[in-house]
C-alpha cells in the first residue's frame, strides 16, 4: 500500500459534513468514492478534522492507502478531476511514510470564523458568513476572549452530543479583529471539542454587542456547564485554515 | 417625486445581467419588482453600468424616483427584505435631489478582476475568480498594461456588440498584482466599452503567461481591430467595484 497525504479546500454547503453518513453527500465519501475510481477498490480517507455540515474547509488534511502506485501529482489531478464540480478541491497530494496519520499526529488546528456585522445582509458572500445586522466591538470581544486561552474546562462550549472523553482542552491562541467589513476571530488549540469554535463564537457576539461583559463570559466558562453558553454562531462562517504536523 | 440613490452589491451567477431583459432574472427587473410592490405602482431603476450576465458588483449605483416619501433607510430595509435572498444587496439608499442621474453623473467606474492561477480549481471561490492552472507573471502583466492607460481607440477591447458611439476611451488606472493566491487587476475610467475590461483582461493573461510580450499587446492596441484581441476573459472574475460622483 501506498499512503498519500491530501491538502483539501471545500465549501461545506452541499455536504452534511466532513464525514461520511446515510442522510447525503459529505466530503469523505465523495473523495472516498472518487479514490475507489482511481485505485479500483475501496479507499478509506481519513481526515484531520470532522467539520460539520455546512463549515468549510481551506486547509483540511486527510490521509489515504491506494494499491496502485502513482505520482502525488497525478492523485491530485485524478481527484480533481472527480471532485472538482462538487464544491471540493485538492490543492496537494503528497506521498508519506505508512506510519503518518492524519488525525492523530496532527499537533495544531486553525480555524476561523467570519461574522459580517453590517445592516444589509451579504450578496457575494451568502452561506460564507454569519450576518449580524449591527455593529460589535472586535476590541471588546478580544479582551474578554483571552480568558479563554490556556488549559481550561471548557464543558460549557461543547456541544451535547460531543463524545470526546474528556472536557479539558488547550486553547493557544483566540484573537478577534476587524478586517474591512468583517470581523475574524481566529482560534488555534492541538484538538477542539465538538462545536467549541461556534459555542465560543456565539458567547463572544454577546460580549460584542454589550449583552455580556468579559465577567459574564469568565463566570460563563467556570460555570461548566452547557446551559451557560451563549448561542451557538451558525456553520456556514466556520473555515478550518490549516492541520499542523511535527 | 422622490428621487433615491441606492448602492447594491450583487452575486451575478444567478442573472442575466443587470438590464432587465425577457430570457431569465435580472438584477434590475428584482429591483423594479420590489419597488412596486413598495411604492404600489410601477418604479424604473436607473443603473450605473450595465453589467453582463455572471458579473458581480460590489457597488453598483442606481436611482429610482418613488411616489412615497420614505425614510432612505426604510427603502433600503424593505428592498432587502424583498431580493435579500436572491443574491442582491442593497448597502445605502440616499434622498438626493432630482437632477441626480445614476449613469450620466458617474465620473468614474473602478472594476476588479479577480483571477486564481493555481493548478487546483476553486472550491470556495467557484463562480467568483477566472481559474487559469498555471502561474502568470503579474510583474510583467502590470508592465504591459501601462501601454493601454491613457486615451485611446479601444476596438480591438470591444464587444462587436458594442453600441457606444466611439470606440476612444480614457483609461486611467490598470494594475496588476499578486493578492495571495489570486492575481487582482484593477482598472478606472470614466465609462467603459462593452466588455472592455475583460477584453482587456483576456489579452493580458496571453501576456502573464509569456505566450504575448508588452510589444504583442501594443500591437493589438494599434490594430484597432477586435480580431486582434486575445481571449476575453469569462465574466465570473468581473467585480464592478465602485462609481463616483462629482
Amino acid at each position: 500500500m501506498f499512503r498519500y497525504r491530501l491538502l483539501i479546500e471545500y465549501d461545506g454547503s452541499p455536504f452534511v459534513g466532513w464525514q461520511r453518513q446515510d442522510n447525503g453527500p459529505s466530503v469523505q465519501a465523495s473523495l472516498e468514492d472518487a479514490l475507489a475510481r482511481l485505485d479500483g477498490s475501496p479507499v478509506s480517507v481519513f481526515g484531520a478534522g470532522r467539520t460539520d455540515a455546512g463549515v468549510h474547509a481551506l486547509g483540511q488534511v486527510a490521509h489515504v492507502d491506494l494499491i496502485t502506485e502513482r505520482s502525488a501529482d497525478t492523485v491530485r489531478d485524478a481527484l480533481n478531476a472527480f471532485v472538482g464540480r462538487s464544491g471540493i478541491s485538492v490543492l496537494e497530494a503528497k506521498r508519506v511514510h505508512a506510519h503518518f496519520h492524519a488525525r492523530f499526529d496532527a499537533v495544531r488546528r486553525d480555524y476561523l470564523y467570519r461574522i459580517l456585522d453590517r445592516r444589509s445582509p451579504p450578496a457575494l458572500e451568502r452561506g460564507r458568513v454569519w450576518h449580524i445586522p449591527r455593529r460589535l466591538d472586535p476590541e471588546r470581544m478580544h479582551h474578554a476572549a483571552q480568558c479563554l486561552v490556556g488549559e481550561h474546562d471548557f464543558s460549557t462550549f461543547r456541544d451535547a452530543q460531543c463524545q470526546a472523553d474528556s472536557p479539558i482542552r488547550t486553547l493557544d491562541r483566540l484573537t478577534v479583529s476587524r478586517v474591512g467589513e468583517e470581523i475574524h476571530i481566529a482560534a488555534s488549540a492541538r484538538s477542539f471539542l465538538h462545536r467549541q469554535v461556534r459555542s465560543i463564537v456565539g458567547s463572544l457576539s454577546e460580549v460584542g454587542s454589550c449583552r455580556w461583559s468579559r465577567v459574564d463570559l469568565e463566570r460563563a466558562l467556570e460555570a461548566r456547564n452547557r446551559k451557560a453558553c451563549g448561542r451557538v454562531a451558525p456553520a456556514a462562517g466556520l473555515y478550518l485554515v490549516g492541520v499542523f504536523y511535527p
